[in-house]
């Protein structure tokens, strides 16, 4: 694969540009490999340029390759605008409005600026392989950390307990979490958002577990919904209904799928299953540097899955006062399907 | 004290403004006390809006007193847009530009949008009673973390083991780290942002250990620098010249005093120590809900202290490939001078 400075060169040429002004941070870091918390680029068919300042420049010239490193002094918007050029697009869905109005009273003449959003955003959709190494990784040491946590058992803790230690054992482990992890039991599961509160787990409940690891810069996100005792028939016909659309969806994920259709075909099997108003948000989302990023499998999106994109397959089934059942994957595109990154079983498990 | 979001209006009146749209969450939270992730407000003098969506409607039901709670179901600008009149001010520092262009082809007629960058941070520079109850809690926590750090001992362990088991200490009490803990020895510490690494500590050396809490939704900051055996003359030379500096900044910190007079006295000292191009970063800055908020003391500082502002007083020496010196109170500002939050005794601390 080209390097990614070069695939971004092709799109800023693609588009028309003179080159592309990148000043959000992630996409800086995915860009040119820094870490710190100050640094912008500009990249263009023959521009290679990254700015920061004092307190980075060694760390910028160890970190950054392929890139002209240039340290700021005093004027950070003066030191990027003297730099730019001709038609340069900038990531408006990024740069606040007096930041750009600041920007524009120090252009050089002939310098226009050109709203880009996204540009940075649709290269970091496609993973290459070091990625999707890291992304595995992260997935199957969040693997670990569900076997941690069922081994201490669920029932008589408290929600706040089993995430507390889910995550002080990933810290501990030199990984952190890639969201606040949500464990939600009996009735609070059907808040696809809860907290994890101070109630404490008891038996015959779902508790909806759902964790994601940080780990080299890269996120996993999974769920499972785990039973303490066994359900009742209603709990567990949900459970059934959807795992079998989990299931189906997996099925319609390969390249050129459209997130629209694969969001459907579990949608429709929830609908059938009379539950049709209970799964209140998308499909999945794709999942990399961060939790959640493009592209979106949903009733609304556009996209059309790629080989090389991870993405999560997330159904789910929430029932006001109730119960709540959502069984997640990450799994990686590919040209024939897919490739799960989920170790964890599906079948409900039965835990204590 | 007036409510804040009658502080706010009183604000919003003074600008002749009819509105304010609050969008920066952190501003948001401040407000209203919601603590989702994602609402946005709307002040003015008659008008207090909360908006927020579905997976959020029953927490700001029982979070948001005060404002009028409102859903948006599909089209979340068009539901802002629909709730403003007049001349309205926005958040620009914060609100970005492809996000202010959606905004504005949503808006009724008659309603103007006008850059209101900073009006939210203005009023969360003066602490209420609880809030400042919040931060001297916040930095007693931290101090106790110091004291555990020092318990277990710096020699022999890497600067990355010490910052570790001092944040993993603070997540077992409920709390969290408010920046990445900066522990870095000898040479390490001539670098103001260093990253704790894996060089081991050894004896005889000066550690920079700049750390912080954020309990209960506030934020502490202090450093204090430890020497690990007798240090020699000249490092010893350095750390007076800092401990020197700091009190005297201390001494000049009361409301009504200039942040950029308050940081020259500081500088001033350590210049006439010999040391006048190794003190390269502002004097200190205000802390609450952000660990780094208004108002700032530096030589390019506007801001005027306030009493019940809360800001650090942070001189440092930084001596390249040698080592580096940095002492840090959190203090309360008083119509006499300051309420030192800080509890670590500030003479050199030698430890094993």
């Amino acid at each position: 694969m080209a390097s990614r400075a070069d695939r971004l060169a092709a799109l800023v040429v693609e588009r028309e540009l003179d080159a592309l002004l990148v000043t959000n941070l992630v996409n800086v870091g995915y860009l040119t490999g820094f870490g710190g918390t100050n640094g912008a680029c500009i990249c263009g068919a023959e521009q290679r340029v990254f700015l920061t300042d004092f307190r980075y420049t060694e760390r910028a010239e160890a970190e950054v390759e392929g890139w002209d490193v240039v340290t700021v002094s005093d004027d950070w918007l003066g030191g990027i605008a003297s730099r730019l050029s001709g038609r340069t697009g900038f990531e408006d869905h990024h740069m606040a409005v007096r930041t750009l109005k600041r920007l524009e009273e120090k252009l050089p003449d002939g310098v226009t600026l050109e709203g880009a959003a996204g540009t940075v955003e649709k290269l970091r959709r496609v993973k290459d392989e070091a990625e999707l190494a890291a992304i595995a990784a992260a997935a199957e040491f969040a693997d670990e950390i569900w076997r941690f946590s069922l081994e201490r058992g669920l029932v008589g803790r408290t929600e706040l307990d089993v995430a507390g230690a889910a995550e002080a054992r990933m810290r501990e482990q030199g990984a952190e979490p890639s969201f606040p992890t949500i464990v939600a039991a009996g009735p609070n599961g059907a808040l696809p958002h809860a907290e994890p509160g101070e109630r404490e787990i008891g038996r015959g409940e779902l508790v909806v577990f759902d964790m994601g690891a940080k780990l080299d810069g890269y996120c996993s996100d999974g769920t499972r919904t785990f039973a303490t005792g066994g359900p009742g028939e209603a709990a567990r016909a949900v459970y059934e209904a959807v795992l079998e659309a989990q299931e189906a969806a997996l099925g319609a994920v390969k390249a050129g799928a459209k997130g629209e259709d694969v969001d459907s075909v579990a949608r429709e099997l929830i609908a059938a299953a009379g539950h049709g108003e209970r799964f209140g948000h998308g499909l999945g989302h794709g999942v990399g540097i961060e939790v959640h990023e493009e592209p979106r499998l949903s009733p609304r999106s556009e996209d059309v899955l790629a080989a090389g994109e991870v993405v999560t397959i997330e159904p789910g089934i929430y029932l006001p006062g109730e119960l709540g059942v959502r069984i997640e994957d990450l799994v990686v595109v590919t040209a024939e399907g897919y490739r799960n990154l989920s170790g964890l079983p599906k079948q409900m498990q039965i835990v204590d």
